[in-house]
């Protein structure tokens, strides 16, 4: 297998840039061209016989339009004869959707995961999934990253002697008992309940927590809505400092403001697997790149080297 | 294999419904969910249990969320243990991606035809492909119909004594001929050169057109500039009255208006494969409603009768 | 699609026995040879062809002979012309393996699932999946039931007023909040943590349990240590009568003994998913019969009717 | 992956070997057993293992005997572990039957394409295929070639000034069109009309002819019926000299004798995709080999180069 | 499922138009149509919608112009919906290609079977294969009859008191055990030794054949040179009256006669899976329908009958 | 491709090791887990990434606990990103269900071949099949070795002026003459007739034995019941010395101490493609070592040589 070659889609050509810059390799252009009729035609700018490929695209919003700019991409490289085609999807938007809890609905999740093998992906990168079961929805190999090491680099900054990490809800509590572990520092979660499909509430706080300074650490952060319901919870056991973060910031319907307004969150940390605007002067955001490690993670599958050394939760 | 069960995507409700007005079967309705994250869920809101179950769909704009959403009603619908899953779906958007003109491109409607056998389509009810080769891209049965008959019985209200058929190009001149003989008129076609991606040209008009009352005949219209170029030709050639007729009716960028602003064009002829606005009063465009002859090959196709015998053309 | 026609393999012939009876059908026999070179050949001693034929066996220790076995019958019965096939599957033990949490480890839940399918099977029933992620390891339709019902209907006849269910640890929390509905009676759970790979600690206890009588339920109980451990936290909290409840009664290594032998456990109770032994007289042990439920789930499935309308999450 | 390993069916060995000189690499002897009973066996005379294998057979008649002895040895090239096996199929006959224009029909060339790929085709190398979308019939990469820098190679050794392209229909055109681009000079075109199954006529010639020294170019002419036809459509239009071209030399039933006898066709000329017999003294036959190009196309897919930067239409 | 099928290819219409009339429904025709460059295309002539399609063809000379036909009609048999396509092949040619003895050969039996499956057969009803496992060669289910009822009630009309069955060799020596057991006479064999590819001598018979009636049972008769070598064998150990029997008649190479010249051959008994011409006055040669059982076997496979009950060896 | 990777299953570790031994290459270590629901998990215990993986595993008792633990191993071998993965499985007991000799049974060499394939299998190295056309049964290329050097090595050492090769039945009697070819000796077969399904009588010996000393050569030993009626039958014809040979030495139910008691029997000779016991002090077994075979043909399936040209039958 020859030389690595990396294309990005439109959803996120800055974190594509920067992951190439850490490769010492080009970004080879893509066009997306879109007809009258409103379908799209993918064209790979550079030669991909033999090579080994990867394709950028984390699936954010508009999910659907990156979903099939993201198949088409794979049919293209196909077509064009790379020796093999990894698909760089740092942000499994479908993730989520991963069991059937109600009759007659899709499970996107597989779905998802069959169409980019049938598209033509030989084998997925991808960082954080929803649920770790999510993996084996994958007929192709699949290397999971997660993005600890960096939010644990940057909350060593700090004086950790009194800190305390939560998991809003049971589903993120071994992720955050790992990253505490990183931290060395203990560990604490929210017990959530969902009222209905659209309510859910932070019902208490099981751990030490009170005069503690909090880091609250999700998966994802999307409205923000548990996450401001959490910060009551801790309020009234009496915390102290509260830093929030996450891997993926999505930030949907201007949460980042409504966490910001918070007066006494000091400080709200999530990484660049989706394009989140870069943090103005005086906000509370904080935006870590991974693009190191998934560029490291893409040296090393091309070289046939360990992923999993690199990676594995401590 | 038990009763025909019909749902429709949010692409053309009308069309469903007015589909299902003809079959005396009722329309079940679909739950389409959009969460935080711009995922898409979708939930069936009848028993799919060994029923013949039909999915109604055209490709239409925006392509890529009607495209996902046809994908993820596939799912459920195998999810939920339907006997047989027929997508109608009037108009396949992605047919004009039907070869590989420049290197490193995707082929679209291969691609596409893929992702609908992989998500669960056991056959596909379609009408007037851009070229008929996409047939045999997919690996399921599909009935490929046309609109001439509708057509034709809208043209015959006129005297026909001096008309001529003109296809705009060489791609489409076996359609129109077939509507001319339909008609039992004769048949004329421009002769379209392409100057660069987006330049295209009429070079000149083959057939006797001069003073004769001209039908032209086009698979569909988008933004409408082929023929519009193609009306300047015509009247160079001094034709007596022109009408204008394509069976899917995209009307990219106002194209209604720019042709209908040509003061002898005295009408536009579509069918309702997608969704066009209702004809206000005083416009040249009459939509004709291709729901019966739909309607018809979904009873043959769940009955086993003869499709073919039907459609066929002339 | 033609009559139902069951068979059992060896995993549990008393379950088909009873399934079949409440169906009303003939158990039909099967005739499993061991050769000296210890393979195994299945023949299945009843006409297949163009039946709806239904496999009965869950995958219970020996599991590697069952799963074999049950490969087997599916081959067979694919190859005697059964118009379907269904692997009636009430514990699919290897569920438990449904993620890759370490480097270079097999996904037992997504292999299984794939090899049924290879092997022939059209559609899996099964109950009470551990991670219901699962669902979607499988290329088929699942119909996933649950015990719940079944259970509910055993415990009504105690005097319920000052009960809390208690789930062990979080991952089953989610099917104890609906078994508490189901009864009207609130929720409580263990907090587990995991030591090292076998040892496991029950760190607090969430909700309010002191001088309540308590249901603790989990999906299945193997060796047991787990509950063990929880029954001492809930002795530390002062709980009143002490009921154990689960649907896979597995017990492992003499768990029935080990927890029968606690003095405050008043009773045990689970499900006949496996083979449980016949309680001795004076035993804790109350076995519940769900081959009303999966013959009643056959049915539908045969006669095509909902049955997610039947057995959905109350 | 290994050396690159040529073998010929028995189709057309002399290409085969024009080409293999070209490369510099030995073409490795196939042996072709025919039983009693009329079945072939095909044996592979040089060692495959994970080598890049190339097996050379235009699908010329007797087609199917062709076409199964190369589906036996792409079966033999795959049980041999030949590390990519690559179809050279320089004519693809059964591109023809490429849509479904009468009822219960077979597509032929979706048919064939995909007893390549089970056969165990890792990717195809063709030339001029009859319609463009033939190329999304398949599912594995295809290098689609053509035959225009040959062809124009050998007509500049004439006085072009006065020279005009004629394709014969419309089907052509483009072809027709790049090729008159390559070479400097204009395009023509005929108006095919199919009046029945084996009749069909020219109506007319599209464009400047009269005075016009003609070449007149098809993909493939096999009975030369509509050629001759279009001959006399020339002749009314008062032609100069005529010159007859193709790539694919089918010649059946005497064709380069009907074509030859006619007085005023100076030249007919096509390629070696097909063996065509050499060129009697005083014939008007010539034939252009290909052998270099396909060689190239080879080396680069070996090499893992662009081919389209070699023959992409100019 | 709808109404039985039948079609023809081209190999054996007469066997097809025995088998309907038997059955009592129509042969319905078939349009093979040969284009000027040596493809084919099947038209199936009639409804194919959710039927039973059955497809008689055994593979016979010329065997790749019946594969490539039959492999046509599948394909035109699913793109017409067949809701089932059952392959008919009384003679499987291919079958005795069926192992890998030299290196880099192809496996014939399994790719002709790969692809029938992959044109769209859904099933395979066949008779006496070369090798019992080739039945394990495809992937759909098969029904393997064989012909032993109709020779058996061929010979009962002869006195059977003295006589031995003979199988030619050892492969074949438990057909020819159960063949003596069904008529209740003994069995002999003789030791076949491959000298080498072309030549094989009979060293030895094996069993008591002095002064016995001889019956020699083989699967198939080519050329007939093992048989006319054993009948020397069986001359020198001085038997009685010689008949010869098989089920497949394929007689190459003047067989017939060379065969019916032995002056002690007092008749040689073949079945029709193949067309044998009808037997000249004074011609040694019986020809036995083996179309009543096929016409059972397919009323037994559309009815949902079990086959095995009829046909089981005995 | 990098490195060959070796790693054993738990069935014949010692194999194993010599083989690594061979190829002075590491055997690393496989974590085989055992959970209490009596489920595996596999975890291969050195980094796959491109490598060329060889998984050693005959399937020997208990079978299904040996074949489900190298499905797994596949299944984490295909996770871990390995380049190709090769099953190397000396004995593949399965083989032995190679055809559907009655109604509605499973056909286990076919069914376990397709496991094998879905789980992640590339390819396959195996010995002495029970029969050839298994080879057939897979879909991914077979290394189909023997161990007659290895046993013709062995009894070189003896004076075989007057030996005589038996096989003491019809099937392996093509084996057994290619035994005796390398050893420049005659051969001879028993006449084995099947009684019923437990009982079988050699009913005869063909071929030249009295007073000779004979080498008595079967493709396994289970039970030895044939084996020691064979000997019967010899004795009867009053041979000299005898010795037994096989490839595969199940040695099922104390079969060589029956073997071994027969005063007569000089030696018995078997391969180690099974644990076999180590020859204890006047024990009459000799086992040979196919290690050195495997490995060489594993070296040359990596480096991509011939491996028929080492191993093809004399």
């Amino acid at each position: 297998m020859r030389d690595i070659t990396v294309f990005s889609g439109s959803a996120h050509p800055e974190l594509a840039a920067e992951i190439c810059a850490h490769l010492g390799t080009p970004l080879h252009p893509v066009q997306i061209k879109r007809f009258a009729n409103d379908c799209l035609e993918v064209q790979l700018q550079a030669n991909c016989r033999e090579r080994d490929v990867f394709l950028i695209q984390p699936l954010v919003p508009p999910v659907q339009e990156h979903l099939v700019e993201l198949l088409l991409m794979l049919d293209a490289a196909r077509g064009a004869s790379a020796a093999r085609t990894t698909v760089v999807m740092p942000h499994f938007a479908y993730a989520r959707s991963d069991k059937k809890d109600a009759p007659r609905i899709s499970i996107g999740a597989r779905l998802v995961a069959d169409l980019l093998v049938v598209a033509g992906a030989s084998r997925v990168l991808t960082m954080t999934l929803h649920s770790p079961q999510v993996h084996g929805f994958f007929s192709v190999p699949v290397d999971h990253l997660h993005a600890l090491r960096e939010l644990a680099a940057h909350f060593r900054q700090y004086d950790l002697s009194n800190t305390v990490i939560v998991s809003p809800d049971l589903g993120n509590a071994k992720e955050a008992a790992a990253f505490a572990r990183l931290l060395g520092v203990e560990v604490a979660m929210g017990a959530k309940q969902r009222l209905s499909d659209d309510r859910v509430t932070i019902s208490s706080v099981i751990g030490d927590v009170t005069g503690r300074d909090v880091i609250v650490l999700d998966d994802e952060i999307a409205k923000g809505t548990t996450m401001i319901e959490l910060l009551d919870r801790l309020r009234e056991r009496k915390v102290g400092s509260i830093r929030v973060a996450c891997t993926h910031g999505l930030f949907a319907g201007g949460a980042v403001d409504r966490l910001g307004s918070q007066s006494d969150v000091a400080e709200i940390v999530c990484t660049n697997t989706e394009p989140v605007p870069a943090a103005a002067p005086g906000s509370k955001l904080r935006v870590l790149s991974i693009a190191p490690a998934l560029a490291e993670a893409m040296r090393r599958i091309h070289d046939g080297e360990s992923v999993s050394a690199l990676f594995d939760a401590p």
